[in-house]
């Protein structure tokens, strides 16, 4: 037996019990009408799990919130954009916690109910003077319907070009449950998390232990799947809340309804790292990268994460290129088993290379499937069972000069110029 | 007493008894004027020595060439540009045993006494039929003087907008021993080498085992640490070749003379290896990355490797933006040992970052600094002993848009053209 499930509208206002907000603080910049602070909450008591960065250098908030989720079932998430509170040292330690600390406070609830998020620019303070002020507003605004939790969406996004939520239905046991799901993504997507943040509520009933595990099994399978980039961020963060206000029969490790769930979670993540991939900074293209025949599947591991990573695969990508000979470059550094001789390579289901060698698949039917906005890209090395795949994009010259000064140089430039202009000093 | 290496010209015809030629054979483009077959010839017994690409996939001149330098002691080598003979299959492998052959009957000499390496496009066949019948004219075409090293080093010119060739001499033991080189790179330079050539003759009597040593110890000092892309290709390969004709005595593994040969022979290879990422396909910028104070040499060099490969952190460069985030993160995802809180990150000797925290060295400071096109970012991870550094580029809009199509799109073009504009069939 299958179980349906069915999306629907709301985002993270979906499951019962739960409400969201976002509003406009300028932390962005201090007169931009985008939001930039949500606030998500449960109205009845919860269950927390959350997967975190692996990059040593983590923000303030990932710690803090780490830490309150180990001491505390968590009610609330509070969490900003513009601002990643992120290599801000002791200083950023004392705002994320005062972030947290005025959030519970203007909902009644304690400290460490609260867990923390931050996303945007690294190394600055974060403005708490245009935060902090604006709790009770944010609480104000709490709303359950469809356009709270799209407002919860837009004030999340850092350089994403549309918000992104997602919500599925499902029956458990003759309940109906619901998962409910917010991110953002954008530039630094990579493997093991992305410049990331995932916030997912659900009205299952679930034990602590078995939301964690689901939580790290469903990311696994979807976020540590994608990879734009390949660099790594230091604000990645999943958080689950569950209120068990759907009233099925709890779901534990191993016991009824926990497969139906693992899948629905891992469902509503995968659509998540799609969007994440295809809304990545100046992508063009989303690529699937599925290996098979590999020794392992940690073999096939590394020959997928080679060739989604390759900056000349990627640009060969990006021109429609079905350059097969960079693939097998890829593969064949990957630190994978492989033998040159055996490996075949697909580009949108024709064969571009068989054993190692050009087929007669003619250039023309090739160069069709690489301008589709959606391309498969399948590697069979035919030495063993081993499989993986991953989802990633091309690399586009607006990509490197998005990026070659997204941050810090306009205020620099700026500064040059008044400097230049009127010698007004050179504080920046 | 240090020894003094001084700089000459000739190139790889520098050291006494080595001729060299580059002609044009039609390989880049059948009517193309460019120089593409080069030949280097010792006029005396010679001993050689080589390293290889780690790619498990090699081109067939590479394993043909490994193989012959394990039988025999080398006397020349011959080298086309224009045309990688990689992901070839048996008939590669033909071809490169083909192209050895004529060249060793055009010489006079055994066929396994020349080596063999090819760059270029890959998958395609070799045009044999355009190099075979004119090794007798690069035979005659041989030389001895400065204008004949630089052909060969103009031959083995694939995207590179320079050709590359040094050459020193030095004293050993009361005799002048000489050294030269020509080398080629330009795209695909990466860790564990690059889609390089580097070939190498010497006058100097050396033992085959101390030469194969010491080019080791050189390529892991020099190729070994300059990554533009991260990729690395099929076809990487330094040749050395050393005839004794300095009359020196014998170097031998630690006896005398080996360090000072060594010194001078990776200060050869550092000084072409620079010359390679400064003449990166489309590189605005050539930097430094040195680490220090990492709690092992590898750990070290995990850091420099992760930041001199990050795509952002190489955007960033791109643009002058002094972005020591987005160094840190690197950093924060290497794989090494670190603490957030204890490192220091400094653009071009000013710092940037103090203990994980924005300095107060001015941004417009900071700026002067990034304009430069000779950049060095020190890390210094303040744990310990360890240090590593490496030579790396930015990554540019152009290096995108030139990456993109470079090899099968635009032929695809042509007969999609063909094919829309007339009807002329599918083939290519």
């Amino acid at each position: 037996m299958t179980t349906e499930f069915e999306k629907i509208a709301g985002g993270v206002c979906a499951p019962q019990g739960f409400r969201a907000a976002g509003i406009t603080c300028g932390i962005k910049k201090p007169d931009s009408p985008k939001k930039d602070l949500a606030l998500i909450v449960s109205d009845f008591p919860a269950v927390g799990a959350g997967v975190f960065t692996e990059n040593e250098v983590k923000a303030a908030p990932v710690r803090l919130s780490a830490s309150y989720l180990k001491q505390c079932d968590p009610r609330a998430i509070v969490a900003n954009s513009g601002n990643a509170n992120a290599c801000t040292g002791a200083l950023g330690m004392e705002h994320a916690r005062c972030m947290a600390d005025s959030a519970a406070k203007a909902l009644g609830l304690k400290r460490r109910e609260v867990l923390v998020c931050s996303t945007g620019i690294i190394g600055l303070p974060m403005p708490m003077e245009r935060i902090e002020p604006r709790m009770p507003d944010l609480v104000g605004a709490l709303g359950s319907d469809e356009v709270a939790g799209a407002a919860a969406a837009e004030a999340i996004m850092t350089s994403d070009t549309r918000p992104k939520s997602y919500a599925i239905k499902f029956m458990l046991g003759g309940k109906e449950v619901r998962i409910g799901a917010i991110a953002k993504g954008a530039g630094m997507i990579n493997p093991n998390m992305a410049t990331m943040l995932c916030f997912i509520t659900t009205d299952a009933r679930i034990t602590k232990a078995e939301l964690q595990e689901a939580t790290q099994e469903a990311v696994d399978r979807s976020f540590n799947r994608i990879t734009i980039d390949g660099d790594m961020s230091t604000n990645d963060t999943v958080l689950v809340l569950a209120n068990g206000q759907a009233g099925n029969r709890l779901i534990t490790k191993d016991g009824p309804g926990c497969r139906v769930f693992r899948a629905a979670l891992t469902k509503v993540m995968k659509k998540l790292a799609k969007k994440i991939v295809g809304d990545g900074e100046r992508v063009t293209k989303l690529v699937e990268v599925v290996v098979h025949g590999a020794q392992t599947d940690a073999d096939a591991e590394k020959v997928a994460r080679a060739v989604a990573n390759s900056k000349l695969v990627k640009c060969s990508w990006n021109g429609n290129d079905p350059n097969w000979g960079r693939v097998l470059h890829a593969v064949g550094y990957s630190g994978a088993k492989i033998r040159e001789e055996m490996v075949d390579i697909y580009f949108g289901g024709l064969c571009a290379a068989k054993n190692g060698l050009a087929t007669d698949t003619p250039l023309l039917e090739l160069l069709k499937v690489m301008e589709r906005r959606k391309i498969k890209v399948c590697i069979d090395l035919n030495l063993g069972p081993g499989q993986y795949n991953i989802f990633t994009s091309d690399l586009s010259p607006e990509y490197v000069v998005f990026n070659r000064a997204e941050y810090s140089l306009p205020a620099a430039k700026a500064a040059k110029a008044a400097q230049e202009g009127d010698g007004a000093g050179e504080e920046v």
